[in-house]
C-alpha cells in the first residue's frame, strides 16, 4: 500500500536487462556511447522533430533548472503556477542555475494556469522597465502538481500567450508519459505542435532508475546547454547506462505501456474510493494521481495499517480555507498491482481510528 | 586496447548484482532507503570517523564542487594545483557552486603542490585586504593528474600548512581507491588524520556506474551541503540505486580488490614499456595511470591498430618546451586484462608510421 | 509641479558646502577617511548603539541587497510584502546578491504584512526539508510602499515573530527619516529596539546626491558585508565625498529637519486634494507620499499642465478590480515649496480634460 | 608628499562648479537627465563612434565587471596579465558579476601581454570540448597596472588575435587619460580603431568624485548592460550628478589637462629620482605611476617624514627573485605640485634611517 510517490518504485525487468546489456566492454563516456546516438534518433522520430537536440541527466530538477537557465537571463521572470514543482519542491534549483531568475505566479484552477491570469501578468510586466525584472519565459508541467490533466489545447493556448510576448515556453514533463498516455496524443502533439520549445521527458517516475531527457526543440541552445550541464555536474562520464535505460524504456513503447498501467490503477482507485462517502475527491484527475479529503481519524487508522501517501498541507487546495480537513495525494505507479489497490480500498470498510 | 580512461568501463557483476537485489519493492527516496544507512554506517567505521556524515552524488564534478561550496566563501581564494580536476576539467563548476570563488594556482612538481609554494602564496595572500580575494580553501588530488601518489605524510605536509592559515582541506579523490592501495595506508590514514576535511571518495572510475560519496569529517557543514545539493540537481530520487551500488563495493572489499587489480595492470604496463627505447616514462607511477612520450611516428601507428588513449598537450609536462612531443595518458581499470595490456605492447614490436 | 519621487530633487546647499570642504588634499580612500570614522561615531550615539557597523553605499538597491545578502544564504526565503521594493522595482538585485534566494510575499493591507499572514508562513514554511527553501530573512519597509507608517510597535510584532523563528530582520529605511519624523520615536526605537537587524538607513531620498547607510546592528556580520560591497563593485574609493555628505547631513539635524519639511508639505497636498470631491485618497498617509484616485480627465489635464507624477498600475491597490481607475503616487521632497503645491492645487479648480 | 594613489585627491574646482549648476530644480532620474544626453552625444564625437552607447557607475571595480559580464558567459575565460586590475584588486567582482567566469593569466613583461603567450593560451584552450572553459574575452588595461604605456599598435596586435579567436575585447582605461595624452592618440586611435569593443573610462582617478563611464561600441549589449547595472545596484537615481561632472571633465578638454599635468609631475619624479644612485628605476614609465627600489633604510626615512607611497609585495616585479628589494609605487594626480615633488626628491638628499 506504497502511494506515497511514483518514484519510490523500482524499475521493471527490462531496463535491468537493458543495464546488464550495455555493460559489456569499454565505451566511450560522457554522452558520446552509441546507445545515445540510438536514443537521440529514436526520440526525433518519435517527436516528428529532426532537429530536436536531446540530453540527458539524473533528476527532474536537474532537467527543469538546466532547461529554464538555457532559455532565460538571469534578470527573467519565468512564470508558473503557485503550487509548480521548480516553485515549490526544488530548494531554489531554477534560481541557482538561471543566476536569480524570479519565479512569478500566474493563478489558475486545479493547478493549471488559466489563460487570462497569464495574459494579465504579462501586460502588467514591466517590459523595457529596468527597475523590473523582464519577461522570460512560460513554465508548464503536465500532468499538473495538482494531478490534473493540460490537452493539447490548453497548453497550445498559454504557449501561444507566451510566444506573443516573445517568451520561449518550458514544460516540466515529470509525468509527461501519463500524460500522454490519458490524452491520447503523440509527443508531436503533446509537446513541439502545442508551443513547447523545451521539454523535460521524466523517465524517473515513470519506471527508471534516475533518468530525465531534456529536448529542446531549438536546436541553437543546444551548446550552451551542454556546457551549463557539465558546469552543473550533470554530465555523466559513464552515460551508457543512462542512455541504455532509456532506450529500453522507448524500445516496443515500454514507456507509454507503464504509464498506462499506473493511470489505470489510479482509475481503479479512483473508482473505489468514489463510492466511500467520507472520501471526497479533489481535482480531475489527469492520470496517476490522486487527492483526496476524508477525515482525521480515517488517517491516522490508515497509516496505522500501513498505507503509505502523502498529506499535503492544508494550502495546497485552492481554496483551503474552505475546508480545514488536510488533502491526501495518492500516487500509482508502473509496479502500482490490484491486489495493492483492493487492499488499500478495504480498509476503509473498517471503522476509522487506531 | 581501450586505455583513454578508466571511466570507459563497465562495472563488475557483484554491482549488477546490487542494483538488481536493490529493485524490489517499495523504498524511501531521497536518501532515506535503508541502503543508505547501511553505507553510512560501513564507511564511518571504515574510516573511523563515527562522526562523519556522507552523501552520495553521480559525478566528481558534482561531488568536488559541492564539497568546495560548503566549505569555502564566495570571495575565497582556493589553492590548487594548476593541473588540477577542478581547475582544468569541470568547465567551472567550481566557480559556478561557489558563487564564483577563484581558483590559484599553487606550483609544484610531478602534479603535487610543493609546501614552499603554498606557504608562500599563503604568506603572500592579502589577508584581510578587502580588495583581494580571502584565502579559502586547499584542494588537492590523490591519485594526482599526473598520476602520482601522495602519501599520507604528503597530504599531512600541505594540510598542515592549511590548517595553520585556518583553511580547510579538501581531497579529490576520483582515484582515491588507487592511490589508497598503492600507499597501503587505511583509509583513515589517507584522509583525516593527514588533515582532509572533506573527502570525494570516487566510486565511478572504479566499477560504479555514475556513484561519488562525499564524506565531510566535520559534520557541522552536512545541512548545508544537502541543500547545496538539492539545489544542484543533484539529490537522486531513487537514491537506493546509488546507496546499493556503494554497498556492494565496500562490502567484501570489492573497492580494494578492484583498484589493486587496475594498479597491477598499470605496473605490468609500465615493465613493457620501459624495455621500449624509443619510450620515454614521465612522472613516477603513482597507481593505475601512466605517462609517457614516444615519437610520432608511433603514435600514428598505434591508433591506427585501434589502440585508444588520450594525447595531452604538450604543456602538461612541467617544463613542456624541453621537449614538444605530446605526452600520451594510458589507464588501467579494473576491468582491464593482461591480454589487453600484452597486446598493446606488442604493437610497440611493430614498425612506427602507418 | 513635479511630485514624481523624492529622488528627482537636488541636495540642500548644506551639502554642497560639505562636498566642497570635503575636496582640500589628499585624504585617504576606500572608507579610511577621518569623515567616516565621525560619521561612524555619530550614528552610533544617535542610534544608541556603541557596538554598530556602518558602511555607505551609492544606492538604495545596493544597499538593501548587501544586507539581504549578509544576512540570508543563497537557499533562503525573504519574507515581504508583494510591493515591497526588493520585490518589484530592483531587477532582481536580491537575487542576484544573494546567489538565488526566494522572495515569498506575505499579505496585508496598505503595504504592511499582517502579522497572522507573517506566522502562517512562517508556520507553513518546510523548514529542514530539503526540497523547500529554508525560512531566511524578514525584509520590512518604511515607509511602505503604499507611503504607510509603521510605527515602532508594529515593526517590534513582526520582528518578534522572525525571531521567534530564528530569522533576522531587516528593515528598508529608503524614507525612514520621513517615518522616523512622522512617528516621533527616536532611531533606536525605529530600528534595534524594535527588532531590527540591519537597517538601509536612506539619504539620497532625503537631500543626498547618492548615500545609503547600512547599519549592521549585529557587527559579526560586517566583514562579510564589507567583502560583498567591494565584490559587488560598491566600495568608492574616493569614499570621503560620501562620508562628507551623510556628515553634513546628520550634523545639526538636518536630516529630520528635511524630512519633516518634506512630510508638511504632503500635509498640505493632502489636505487639498480631501477638499475636492473627485479625488479618493487611498492609503492612509504616513509621511511624504500620497495616492490617489480621480478621473482620466483630470490626469490629461493635469499632466497637460505640467504637474508630474507617476501613475501606478491598477494593481497597486490591495483591490484594484473594486476600481479600474489608476492610482496617482504623489511624492514632496525636502525641496518642495508651498507654491509648487498650491499651484498643483489649483489645477483642479479648473476643468478637468486637455 | 601624497603619492598612494590618485584616487586620494579631492576634484578640481570646474567639477564642484559643475556639481553646484546641476544641482538646480526637478530633473528626472536614472539616467534620463537631459546632462546624460549631452554627455552621450559629446562623448560619442569624441570617439567618433556616433552608434555606441555611454552608461556611468561609480566605480572602476563596477565598470570592469559589468563590462565583463554584459560580453562574457559564465563559462567564459577572460585572458588577463596575472597583474591586471581585474585579477588582483576587486575581490573576485568579475567572477560575481559574470556568475564564475575564469580569469586565465597571459604571461608578458612590463604588465603587458605578449602577443605570442596570447596566440598560445588561444590555440591550446579547449574550444568545443564541454570540459574546459570555453574562450571569453581579452581584458587588456592601459595604462599598466606597472604603469607602462600601450601604444594604440599594442592594443591593436592583441585584439586582433582576439578578434581572430571570436573574442570581444575589453580596456580598462581606470588611467586611459592618462594613457592617451602619454601616447598622443586619439580616443578612437585607443579604443575602437585598435579593437576595443567595450571601453572602461576612468574618471575617479583623473578628478572626478566616483565617476566612470562604459562606452560600449557594440551597442546591441546596451540593454543587457544596463539590467546588469540596475541588478548590480550600480543606477543612480540622482544621476544628474554624475553626468554633471563627467561633462565638466570632457568640456574644454579639461580631462586631458588633468591628465597632461599628472604625467607631467610623474616626468619630474622620475628625473629626480633618475639622479639618485641608489634608486632604481623598473619598468618604462608610462604615464603617472613610477615604480623603483631603494635601499629599506630610505624606505624608513622617507615615511617618517611624511612621504606617502604603496609598497609593493616583492613578487610584483617580472623576476622578483633578482632583487629582494620591496617596491615603491609612486603616483601623481592632477593636483600634484612642482613643491609636493621637489619636497620629495630633496628627502632623498637626506641621509637613510630613521
Amino acid at each position: 500500500m506504497y502511494l506515497a510517490s511514483d518514484n519510490t518504485s523500482g524499475v521493471p525487468g527490462q531496463i535491468l536487462a537493458a543495464l546488464a546489456a550495455a555493460n559489456a566492454g569499454f565505451v566511450p563516456g560522457y554522452g558520446a556511447d552509441p546507445a545515445m546516438d540510438s536514443l537521440r534518433t529514436q526520440l526525433r522520430a518519435l517527436f516528428e522533430a529532426p532537429a530536436a537536440e536531446v540530453f540527458l541527466v539524473t533528476t527532474g530538477s536537474a532537467a527543469n533548472a538546466l532547461a529554464l537557465a538555457s532559455h532565460c537571463p538571469p534578470w527573467g521572470a519565468i512564470y508558473c503556477h503557485r503550487l509548480a514543482h521548480i516553485e515549490v519542491d526544488e530548494c531554489g534549483a531554477p534560481e541557482f542555475f538561471t543566476g536569480g531568475a524570479k519565479l512569478v505566479h500566474v493563478a489558475g484552477r486545479n493547478g493549471m494556469m488559466s489563460a487570462q491570469a497569464l495574459e494579465a501578468a504579462l501586460r502588467s510586466a514591466g517590459r523595457g522597465v529596468v527597475h523590473n525584472v523582464q519577461p522570460g519565459m512560460l513554465s508548464l508541467t503536465n500532468l499538473t502538481e495538482c494531478g490534473t490533466l493540460m490537452r493539447p489545447e490548453d497548453i497550445a493556448d498559454l504557449a501561444a500567450i507566451a510566444h506573443h510576448h516573445g517568451l520561449p515556453v518550458h514544460l516540466d514533463g515529470a509525468r509527461f508519459a501519463n500524460a500522454l498516455v490519458a490524452a491520447g496524443a503523440t509527443p508531436a502533439e503533446m509537446s513541439w505542435k502545442a508551443g513547447v520549445d523545451v521539454l523535460c521527458l521524466g523517465g524517473t517516475k515513470n519506471g527508471l532508475m534516475g533518468v530525465e531527457a531534456v529536448i529542446l526543440f531549438d536546436p541553437a541552445r543546444a551548446w550552451e546547454f551542454v556546457l551549463r550541464r557539465k558546469r552543473g555536474g550533470h554530465l555523466m562520464s559513464k552515460h551508457r547506462f543512462m542512455s541504455a535505460q532509456m532506450v529500453g524504456w522507448i524500445e516496443g513503447d515500454l514507456w507509454r505501456e507503464l504509464a498506462g498501467h499506473a493511470n489505470a490503477m489510479a482509475e481503479r482507485l479512483e473508482a473505489g474510493l468514489a463510492r466511500q462517502a467520507e472520501v471526497e475527491l479533489i481535482y480531475p484527475r489527469g492520470g496517476n494521481m490522486i487527492f483526496a479529503r476524508w477525515p482525521e481519524a480515517r488517517h491516522a487508522q490508515l497509516q496505522a495499517a500501513g498505507a503509505q501517501y502523502f498529506v499535503m498541507p492544508a494550502s495546497q487546495g485552492d481554496d483551503p480555507d474552505d475546508d480545514p480537513r488536510a488533502l491526501a495525494r495518492l500516487v500509482t505507479s508502473w509496479s502500482t498491482t490490484d491486489a495493492q489497490i483492493d487492499a488499500f480500498l478495504a480498509l476503509f470498510d473498517r471503522p476509522a481510528g487506531r
